[in-house]
């Protein structure tokens, strides 16, 4: 097993070194804005305790980080209108994981629309920056 | 928000009323093969508190699940020598759900080999009856 690397662009985030648009912040986790996004409203959940992925994660960090993972769920989902919401959470770089600290994927899906390709491109500023403020009141 | 409806697949499998391949179990959860896997070791981690998905679910069953979750995962690494894993859970038809109980796929991924669609067909039995095994093996 590969050890946790602090260098990661998420313990960057959550160290205040890299901006991001913050949709929720708590004692135990973080959920910023997907800046490739698969879809409108794509987000993600960040635990704020270090671990590379799933595998290597703390009990008591999956406890508390899952219950904020559904929380953004119903938000986008709400926010948007969205159909459905795809959770997904990658292990190893092999199944997809680029950033080696553990997060969960919040997928709006949305009846007829493909998903983009992960990575694909980074979405304007602007276009995030109004997803998040929608999110964000989908939250209070 | 649709109503749980108790006569779904995974409600009768907790019952007992249908049979499957149990690969663990504790006061919160079970965990069982998935009989039309997207690859070798392919299971599903199944809350016993009932909720449609993660929509509608308790906090507190959140916490209790995914530790089991990353007790399966780490289990089929170990047990298939898999190269990562994929941690999927869909939210309303439009997501791909299809049993409306709340459940996690956990899908060893391999290195060169692609995933099988979902649902595009049911394993043999014996076969599954093998991959349970090293399962329970691993998470010894």
């Amino acid at each position: 097993m590969d050890t946790y690397d602090d260098g990661n662009i998420f313990a960057k985030i959550l160290r205040g070194e890299l901006p991001s648009q913050m949709l929720y912040e708590d004692d135990a986790a973080i959920a910023i804005m997907d800046v490739m996004p698969e879809s409108k409203g794509h987000c993600l959940v960040i635990p704020k305790a270090p671990s590379r992925n799933l595998l290597d994660a703390a009990d008591e960090t999956l406890a508390k980080v899952m219950p904020v993972v559904a929380k953004l769920a119903r938000a986008v989902k709400k926010a948007f209108d969205a159909d459905g919401v795809r959770i997904a959470q990658f292990n190893e770089t092999p199944a997809g994981q680029t950033v080696f600290h553990l997060h969960f994927h919040v997928v709006p899906i949305y009846d007829g629309i493909l998903l983009k390709r992960h990575a694909g491109g980074m979405l304007d500023q602007a276009v995030l920056s109004e997803q998040a403020d929608r999110i964000r009141a989908a939250l209070d």
